[in-house]
């Protein structure tokens, strides 16, 4: 069985997905908020590319809540931002959520154009995204969803964790290329202290900045949930 | 003063490097051949793309050296192949020789198409190529040649120990993207077993496959030499 990595959303391609378990990362913020979301009770997240897919399905369906950010603002006429925080049970209990991030949910969504399961990874779930992973019997690719196209740490350390994860499960996993193994060491590095790699990345600098330092508090919570969302036909569900 | 990578030589873009010092890093094995044959007493090396052009300048100048790889193996009609090993005294004292590989060659005469001073960096020569990075006062850019198009573990690892000896020599030089902190952080990780690095890496463990230990070895050998090649106008030569 292999394991490998692919560092951004524009790198997806189908050929790399095929026969395949991904697992799409996007530590800040997207899928911790959408690990947050489906922990909290929310029946199902939506993620959609555009703002504009984003409030015609509200059109449509006035009961969803519509989520996500345009350069890490909240969009107007959405209910909710980008922060795991704002996910909690009495906002998203039963109801469906229409997200809508800049790299995250690209991600998924080209993710989910392969034929291979997708599952919804982060820190708050990393030992159970790589149990559940393993469980496929696939080889596994770790999707980092990257910051603008380019590479990022938080994204890539946050893999490593997760193959760290992987590894204490099984022996019998081998990287598929040296990015793979690049990020296992840097799951190495990170693995003590998670926080260390938001902080070391310039995405989690700038929401520091920002004042979203409990944002990332609560993104770097490794194992907080046992809980594993997987995209279907452009639902997100826990398994 | 800032410090960036690059991680393979397709991503080398002119604006990338307006301004800026590069240090071309193929550690497998082109830019650890250029930097022994010239501690060796080459007079230059002349990096070309392709194996026709090295053949048109072997016809004009029959005193030259041909030397270079194709899937890692020697090129018909070539003095030398790809192995530092072979760039002994005996074989390249006062000579040029006319080099091309897969990856490495391919990356300078890409960096060396921007505006800034292209140095020759390996692992022999790091602390010697970031004293002299430094020296130019200038932002830095590691590129690493990669493999294939292939984020390469040597060469992002090599760059770390780099990035390393920069802050040794000063505190005030800063990463400018989050894979130039991966890279710091995977140089702290091999700095003391460079070895380590390249058995990691997938391209590593092909060459020992091939019997080429000995190459690697070579390689690996932290500050061997105190010499600094640069390219310039098409020609590489001791600074």
């Amino acid at each position: 069985m292999k394991f490998d990595v692919i560092s951004t959303a524009g790198e997806i391609k189908e050929e790399r997905l095929a026969g395949r378990t991904s697992i799409v990362l996007d530590i800040l913020r997207a899928t911790s908020t959408i690990v947050t979301a489906l922990a909290c009770g929310c029946r199902e997240v939506a993620p959609v590319e555009t703002v504009a897919e984003a409030l015609a399905i509200l059109e449509q369906r006035p009961d969803v809540i519509l989520g996500g950010e345009r350069e890490r603002l909240l969009i107007p006429g959405f209910h909710l931002g980008n922060s795991p925080l704002e996910y909690m049970q009495e906002k998203v209990e039963g109801k469906i959520v229409v997200l809508t991030t800049t790299n995250g949910t690209r991600a998924i969504s080209r993710a989910a154009a392969g034929s291979g399961p997708v599952l919804i990874g982060s820190l708050l779930n990393a030992k159970a995204v790589a149990r559940e992973a393993l469980n496929t019997g696939l080889d596994i690719v770790l999707i980092c969803a990257g910051t603008r196209g380019e590479f990022s740490l938080e994204d890539t350390a946050a893999a490593g964790i997760i193959i760290k994860e992987l590894h204490n499960l099984t022996k019998s996993i081998l990287p598929g290329s040296d990015l793979a193994v690049a990020a296992r060491r840097l799951g190495e590095v990170y693995a003590h202290n998670p926080m260390q790699a938001l902080y070391d990345s310039l995405h989690g600098q700038k929401l520091a900045r920002m004042g979203l330092a409990a944002d990332m508090e609560w993104c770097a919570r490794l194992n907080y949930y046992d809980l594993v969302p997987v995209c279907r036909g452009g639902a997100i569900t826990v398994k």
